[in-house]
């Protein structure tokens, strides 16, 4: 089971009893002042998840005299969980790491699951591990996060919400991100401990990301976001296997958090990028949903979703 | 328990079944005809053992469409099984591997085991991971192999045989190959099932590596020459732990592998290389015999290990 605080005041602690705090220039210009000396600042966003970085990370540990029994934090997004997260886990074979998440998107989803990753070319996520960190989520993190990474949290929730009739209620009333972020990681946590390996009831997940994926590589929106575009699309695209009432209501409530209309991709391109996903072997899956909590999985052959995507944009 | 199959034949079976071969230059001048077109050629030599190989692998291993559900085979010696059994063991978190040694080294000893492993900067596998293949051993590759590799082989054999007194009777006669081989699989395979992730019992593999690593590091000499002449100083530098009659044996048994003096190291840079090693938590740590079959292990701090390797050398 992995440990994750929420609100316990304890990351600094953490980080300051770790051999290396990685994070990334953008949460280094806010917060760099309370960072200890043995730091590694990485660059931000998608183009630095690479092999590069977590050469950079190891160099860096190596410098620090970092050793098998030490542990390193990763403090930032998800991006930096993926590639410190990564580093630890290949670093001398695999050593312990912590988390502290500082967007939405990372305390509400990505911290939960150890699933760690970086691209290569435009492959999101092809190299990567599975080694779970303990977690430090601290919500006063929030105050600082751009606008659109905000938003691109939210997309995950909304997307999580589909999962679970609990949240998908709270999602219904006024908002509070550490009551939302306590449903989200309870609401993994118990999909994952299922399916640490990510053979069956982790796909539930994937509601939206089949299409979201490809839309984030296209169109460089961030993850989450790119998350709820994917989603709206899957649904009009699986729009008949859905009961009439159900799929009007998703419509309304995920427009309350994406309203301006971006569906400008090429279709074919989307297919390629879905085709090459690490959980497609056999056609392209869409997850959809049926009721709230009731997931099923679509196998598209190629033909088949691109014409469906084609009339849904 | 690990496949390793010897002299089974079956190799070329297995590389026509999996989804991509990885080789590296020198193998694939020799034995590129007759290998499928799904392969991936890398550079030769440990300069090579790198993530920016990984990459290319995993490139390779994209552009061919392999799956999560795919295979892919190491075709080389042991610098292609570490980098190309890394790249299996992290693409889309982990795919199966196979791996069809091509030199002594491989065929001996780095086969056995699962451990992958890439270089950064001057530290050897600072990073890797717990992988392993199913092996494919024939012997009749041997037939090409260099001289000097093929010495390096021999440098692991003889200290393999230090941990075993059938081994060790067996080097006292007539040199075969294949029984070599077997005797140093099946040594090897019941240290690794009794100690997997390295916690102890796999100690005893690392006779003459304290020394050896840093010899390779600083001289270039291929890894199994390096630990025969990292073995011969260790053994030197702790003849004062080791009986007497005992000892001169084994330097009679060694300087049959190793006739030249090669003894021209900084020991202040070996002992900088030798600390950085990730098994060198507490002081620098050198396995010893005492008798065939029986290790012990002594933990240098860093002045005396200096003072005692350059009395040996």
């Amino acid at each position: 089971m992995q440990k994750i605080a929420i609100n316990s005041g304890g990351e600094m602690n953490e980080i300051y009893r770790s051999a290396l705090v990685v994070t990334d220039e953008n949460v280094n210009r806010i917060y760099g002042g309370m960072l200890p000396q043995n730091k590694c600042v990485i660059g931000a966003g998608e183009a630095n998840k690479t092999l590069l970085s977590v050469e950079k990370i190891a160099a860096a540990m190596i410098k620090c005299g970092v050793k098998r029994s030490d542990r390193i934090t990763a403090f930032g997004g998800g991006m930096i969980g993926d590639v410190a997260g990564f580093a630890a886990s290949v670093y001398m074979r695999g050593i312990e790491w912590s988390f502290v998440p500082t967007t939405l998107l990372a305390m509400a989803d990505s911290c939960v699951g150890g699933k760690t990753a970086v691209n290569v070319g435009l492959v999101k996520n092809a190299i990567g591990s599975f080694s779970l960190p303990d977690v430090f989520i601290e919500t006063k993190y929030l105050n600082t996060l751009p606008r659109r990474e905000y938003e691109s949290g939210m997309g995950e929730i909304v997307k999580m919400s589909l999962l679970d009739p609990l949240l998908y209620e709270f999602m219904q009333g006024k908002f509070n991100a550490e009551t939302a972020i306590k449903h989200c990681v309870r609401l993994k946590s118990a999909i994952v401990e299922k399916d640490m390996y990510d053979h069956g009831a982790r796909k539930a997940l994937n509601l939206g990301h089949t299409v979201g994926h490809a839309v984030e590589v296209l169109s460089g929106m961030p993850h989450g976001t790119s998350v709820l575009v994917g989603l709206r699309l899957e649904l009009l695209m699986l729009r008949d296997y859905i009961p009439h009432n159900f799929f009007y209501e998703l419509q309304a409530y995920i427009n309350k958090y994406l309203p301006e209309l971006r569906y400008n991709f090429d279709a074919e391109a989307v297919a390629v990028i879905a085709m090459s996903d690490k959980k497609n072997v056999d056609g392209i899956s869409i997850m959809y949903p049926v009721s709230i909590g009731e997931i099923r999985e679509a196998a598209l052959d190629r033909r088949t979703f691109i014409r469906l995507l084609r009339e849904a944009m």
